[in-house]
């Protein structure tokens, strides 16, 4: 029979990417569209790391190790020693982007049937791979008064069964911007003791953090076997299309039967390799510049948002992204309206509903993300267009 | 509960790749191996597609579109045009290599416990990633006495069932280096239109046909909606680690579910689409040269197999494999044994046991696959090799 499969018909269209079309419409028209409803930042990849590629010098563009060049293991090794992460080459694979990390590891711990337990809201993608896996999400609450705390222990034990095989926490976090404490790591350490759960752990965003400190779940003392960092140099070093990212852990049973998926797919992309093993040279104070540039980016558009009348927005303690609460009926109509029939001064903004990041029905209809990946000035014009837009909207409603 | 899933457990090792410690130690101990064990081939990466990414200027190593660049989507079409198909930009998907294009397929046509006729021996690593989709291999075996030809019609008809899905035809093969010829894609395009069933086409070396002409599955007639093209640039223009490729179909019902798998992971990786998009610009004789180097490596590892007492090799059509079958006792042992107890004048070969090529549980246990990617001073010498190491092992056994 000739039809679509049934995750085909259940795979969910990207909620940050489904509006590409009214966005290219918008732009056709001749609207200028910010662009705050993707992570991808305007900062420059380090011009030494895209050097590392330009002067390279092979003549056969050959496959890697399927676990990824060992050279550039050996380096990672360094990179997490900085970060307060011991662990060994051998214990890593080099996947393409943290997507594949998190797809390996959905295939290589769950079957078919199994759960997996997510706060939302979360990265929607989370969504597509449970689907390719057969996976079944499982969502667990946390609300935006709380600034998207972790929802207490109780809500975890209420909703574990004996299919319920991991825990996955994306810290600091997408779309949220919430940075875990090291309390909240600690409940999440005792909960996968107690349950004998994995923790899966994307820490794509390790090093923008504005208020505290990183806890990893690779710090989490007592539970190596549990834990999977499912990492990316995608926006640590503002190399999204590189697609380079890491399955980490010290469970070695898992690594193996890992290892078998990353060979079927033969290996990572070579070129970005190069680039992510020069990333590990950059000076110390690489971040330092970046996060300053991030912080001051995180404090312009918070403040402008809490400015607007019935708009509110918590405080985020990490990553590029900050959720908003808005004085509209229906967020993906409202992000819909925004690109087909709002323009301010022949501009608007692109912003990402957050029903796409909720896995319970109805959640986030008021709530969109904002990424804040561009300078503060064009932060600035994109949200006079949304303060005139929420004025405009046909939908508002305060709550 | 801490386990492995079951699909972990199932997921079969790479043939390819799981002698690769046997090789390493074979290299710390001072042997040189001839890798006559995987499609990596020696031949050069066209030094201006190199050049297009080194020379590359921008900024930002950004995600691209999910579906690839644009700009080279379009050109892609003038590529596509050259080899007799007609197919337009929006019709394809850049894969992150020939890999992604297969699971996207397994993915989006068939659910778990759906069924896929492969002739085999066929690339292993379908069945890796049949595993990780849920899917069912159902061989159908062609032999080496007809060459690896197409199996007669009634063989297929003997296994179809209400689950059966797709077939998957890879032309010229891999391992077995056949080309299929008019009639025999004609026979397949008849089955898959009285059976109603995908057509998964996998061309990853077209350009390399030796004798006749290649008939790519997206020539065929009346069948638009059953073809699904899965193509990979990494043997084309020895760009292996690029990881890229691409799924192309005209079903557009197919491609809007399979952009959403795309939309999950994002997109491809950036620096090889500059390559790839390069690489339609490399004159209309750099595929003349190549295909002169590979035909002159065929003819002279056919000869030089054929020449060993007990060898057969039939002559293939296509890509750059050869299969043979050796008077020893058991495949795995002797790839083994060639690597950890043998070698001539400090040398030994690399060979891919054929078990692994096989869906039916003992087949191949007295044949090898032969990549013909090393000049043919290299292929002399590994043949040397194999003669003093068929003679000297304890496992041999005629017939």
């Amino acid at each position: 029979m000739l039809t679509i499969s049934q995750r085909g018909q259940h795979m969910p269209a990207s909620p940050i990417r489904k509006l590409v079309p009214y966005a290219e419409a918008a732009k056709k028209r001749g609207t200028k569209v910010y662009h705050l409803n993707i992570g991808q930042p305007d900062i420059e990849t380090p011009p030494q790391i895209l050097d590392a590629v330009r002067h390279s010098d092979f003549k056969v563009l050959e496959y890697s190790h399927s676990a990824g060049n060992e050279s550039y293991r050996r380096k990672l090794v360094d990179y997490y020693k900085k970060v307060g992460i011991d662990i060994r080459y051998d214990q890593m694979i080099i996947t393409t982007g943290g997507s594949e990390a998190i797809i390996f590891g959905f295939m290589a711990c769950l079957d078919p049937g199994d759960e997996v337990i997510i706060p939302e809201p979360f990265y929607a993608n989370y969504n597509g791979f449970a689907v390719e896996a057969g996976v079944i999400v499982k969502p667990i609450t946390s609300n935006i008064e709380s600034g998207f705390a972790l929802p207490p222990i109780e809500d975890f034990e209420k909703i574990i069964t004996p299919r319920t095989k991991a825990i996955v926490v994306c810290n600091p976090n997408n779309p949220t911007g919430y940075l875990y404490s090291a309390d909240e790591m600690e409940i999440l350490r005792q909960i996968i003791i107690k349950h004998n759960l994995y923790l899966f752990a994307d820490e794509a965003y390790r090093e923008f953090c504005y208020e505290g400190t990183h806890t990893s779940a690779m710090h989490l003392k007592g539970v190596d076997d549990n834990v999977v960092l499912m990492d990316t140099i995608s926006k640590r070093y503002s190399a999204c299309g590189g697609r380079i990212g890491a399955f980490v852990t010290r469970n070695k049973a898992l690594l193996d039967a890992t290892m078998k998926f990353a060979q079927a797919r033969l290996s990572p992309p070579s070129f970005a390799q190069i680039l992510g093993e020069a990333a590990i040279d950059l000076p110390d104070n690489y971040f330092d510049t970046t996060k300053a540039e991030y912080k001051l980016r995180r404090d312009t558009i918070v403040k402008r948002l809490n400015s607007i009348p019935g708009v509110f927005c918590p405080n985020p303690g990490g990553a590029f992204y900050a959720m908003a609460k808005l004085p509209i009926d229906d967020s993906d109509q409202f992000c819909q309206w925004l690109l087909e029939s709002f323009s301010y001064n022949g501009q608007t903004v692109m912003l990402a509903p957050a029903t796409g990041f909720y896995g319970t029905p109805g959640l986030g209809k008021q709530e969109v993300r904002l990424a804040y990946v561009l300078n503060t000035e064009a932060i600035h014009a994109a949200m006079d267009c949304l303060e005139k837009a929420l004025e405009a909207y046909p939908g508002r409603k305060l709550n």
